[in-house]
């Protein structure tokens, strides 16, 4: 029985490969995790189990695919980066997803009962749906990672406020929304301040600034390089000698994952780093 | 800090909606099984516990989206397949797969321990990728299915008389190999017989057929409705009654998500199950 | 000087090929012809040479491009309709759509003075946009040649009450605007019978119900055919021998190609035409 | 009779706007000009007529749209640029093909008599097909343009010396065929030279570099502006005062369109022209 009379089917798929010269952002979201978070009661505002088990899943994810520069989370939500000059899968857009989207389901499933002992998952699972974005320039990429790092900050100023009406000024749901409607950030502050002693300022870096997630190199004094204008320069994947390429290989392998929570919106991250943009790995700092 | 500043990256975004009024095949594949096989010790040529997961997981996506139609697996890999009117997520491609993919993976890792309860998994986790695929006719749906089906048939025939010969055989893998290149069926028939005694008829339908997944309703009389000339004439969605949808959602939540392992090359399986095919569910079956 | 260095710049070109087995149609439309209209003095509500016009252009692209199937025309648009099974330049939109649109430029250029021999033209010249869309069954390219035909038929009843209110009525645009704004066709019919004298069902067919173009053969007996079922049953391209493709083709070439004024809706058109769904060229009529 | 029954057609087109912030490429390409030349006897290598036909037409496509910022043609073929910020048509690919196509198409029929009084045109006409590309970095669109210049090139010292060993030297197509297989441009040149006297550096500029069209303003000192990496730098259209816009249009309007014969591979001709990656219209020179 040869396949012969039925492998015509193959022409019904269609090419995805995403243009080149981009840099690629993988965003993958919680699905329906506002029931989920209930079901498990996670802490509101924030439930800081919940978010290390994304950021450990969101870990893993750069180990297995070393073509990642750098992820950011928030919330339920995770965005991964793929250098411009990536090639991996031949930049087709399915495999891509489906992979960051697979590895990261796979490892929250696997490191929920590190973080939830108590709390064993069961059906209906917890499960995560993700597209792929192209930005041409390096402008654009990080308008893209200050996009969502200020949505992590209006996010969690309006949360925070809320849930204290709520769990420590006694305000119901609807009463508490309704307080907030049209309230501007410093309003929010002063709730916080004058009804609950809360200096917004003081809460937790993870939960103003979000997860960052990257391979720590060490970092240079800015204005030594100029990685920005460099990576919009280029215009192809850099043919690099085999030799090179296996040095950048062992480098990376070598140098550590990191989680941090800081601000990404500002020039300095970024000068301070300019393998970020550069694909360049860094110096490996010295254990201490 | 308002974000309108940053938000115009939304604009890069682009729509990736698939054709309407076309089948939506998405099909998933296990990412580098054969070593994970290994690493577990997968029985060869078939790991039942493997395929049982495999199925398990099936399922539970389908439980999950019920808008699915019917799934196919051989292997590592599945298909699941949306009926040609069907609108969720507004068919967009990326939507569809990540979340199958997504729900897969969760249920493939979280059900692990029951299939392999003395194999725990470890570090790097398995995984899946996956892709859409539009088939415009019944035809080509029914080709795409067959087209797999054939090709579990080819493998496992292949497979089964390649591990005949090293486990039974004592023969080294490229002796195997060799002795088998440009082999029909019939001559691997004979190999099966002559030389081990096994008749590949009658091996285990699930490694001869793969894996059928679909709701089951009463079997109708073959002859009686035509749901694929139904389904080709069909020109978009059709508008039910509120009612009629309700009746029809009940309906589906209440028959039973079967796994066999049935011929679905021939006109019977479909004929007998016209609902596959015109989306509208079937009688279900009195208990027994 | 190699041109090496360079030639990765064609890496940037995404491919664009349609999906198999789906009718491709191809609208163009006149860029501005409000404006060109006015600059020509076109008759209102129908100008009579530039519909002529139109419809030559129209058959000289079908007499280049022997793969369309059929064409249908009202005021400044056309729709160009490939069989599903095409697949002229692999289904590529853009080479489909520019070939078609170019062509269709050429020609209304071309053939301008013949139509319009005392008015020559001058820049800004006229130029025509187009698209292609994919449509997957019989039901849905009926539907979307019906809609075109309804909106046709909506176009000039409007049209001709308006400007029979304006050139006989001696109203102004705006009077006759808000006379008509809120009426149905009953009224509009009304409107023209009482206060003019016309009769709409009297009005030239080219101008109700717009033109078809098509290759012409005998008309078959409605019933006998079934060209629709056998169209969207059709999996994929069929296979014929080299023999039946060269008489096909010079059937084909034999045939006239026709521009009428026809019902499109209704399924008579359709079934005493089944080549137009089957693609199979019918019968060379006599000559009379 | 409503249209709402059929309208739902309309769900089948797909959106096809291009990636923003990135340099799209409209490239249009003669159909079956080889044939054509023949028809019409165009000279050999090059027929001075024909480009001069293919340069006023690209001249026209670009009076008429103000945002196509630089055009690059030889031979039948075409190239036309939109920087990297235009929204023109929502950056639609069909719309900005086919608008291109057409309109050239127009220009090159309506022309013809002008640069071709003695052999007016006949069935079967002349047509273009064209694609757009999406380029991300300055260095992408340059190194476009470059491709197509050294193309230009290779192709017209083979054409030379090919057309030389036959008309002058009365060899036969295939031997002189023969003769050039696996030649360098140092032995094309010397063969021109010692044979033929010609020395390639005096043949024509439009020949050897083929024709760039731009709006012409005053040139800068090269250094004095950097608008590669200001281009790469953008993030998106620039939100200019209407004021801005105004003088903007303005001045493009005042500007001569030009048709050069410049080496457009080396800095120099985009430095001086710094308004070419900016899309900031230069000074207007003095009329002399």
């Amino acid at each position: 029985m040869a396949n012969s009379k039925f492998e015509y089917v193959r022409n019904f798929e269609q090419p995805d490969n995403l243009l080149p010269n981009t840099w690629i952002v993988v965003r993958i979201d919680g699905r329906g995790f506002t029931k989920f978070a209930n079901k498990y009661a996670f802490e509101k505002p924030n439930d800081r189990r919940a978010l290390d088990l994304m950021n450990a899943a969101a870990k893993a994810v750069m180990s297995e695919l070393p073509e990642i520069t750098i992820a950011y989370g928030i919330s339920d939500e995770y965005s991964f980066v793929f250098h411009k000059s990536c090639v991996l899968f031949e930049r087709r857009s399915s495999k891509l997803v489906t992979t960051i989207v697979s590895t990261f389901t796979s490892y929250y499933i696997y490191l929920w009962p590190t973080y939830f002992p108590e709390t064993p998952l069961s059906p209906p699972l917890p499960s995560f749906d993700g597209r792929a974005v192209c930005y041409p320039s390096v402008q654009n990429l990080r308008d893209y990672m200050s996009w969502r790092q200020v949505d992590c900050h209006i996010n969690n100023l309006y949360n925070t406020t809320f849930w204290a009406l709520i769990q420590q000024g006694g305000m119901g749901n609807l009463d508490a929304e309704e307080l907030l409607k049209g309230t501007y950030a410093a309003d929010k502050n002063e709730i916080l301040f004058s009804k609950f002693g809360i200096n917004y300022n003081n809460e937790p870096e993870i939960y103003k600034k979000g997860s960052v997630v990257f391979r720590a190199y060490e970092l240079v004094e800015p204005g030594t390089h100029n990685a920005a204008a460099e990576a919009d320069g280029l215009a192809e994947p850099v043919q690099q000698s085999k030799n090179q390429t296996e040095i950048d290989k062992k480098r990376r392998a070598k140098a550590r994952i990191v989680i941090e929570h800081l601000d990404i919106i500002k020039d300095e991250f970024w000068d301070r780093r300019p393998w970020l943009l550069s694909n360049k790995p860094g110096k490996i700092p010295k254990e201490t």
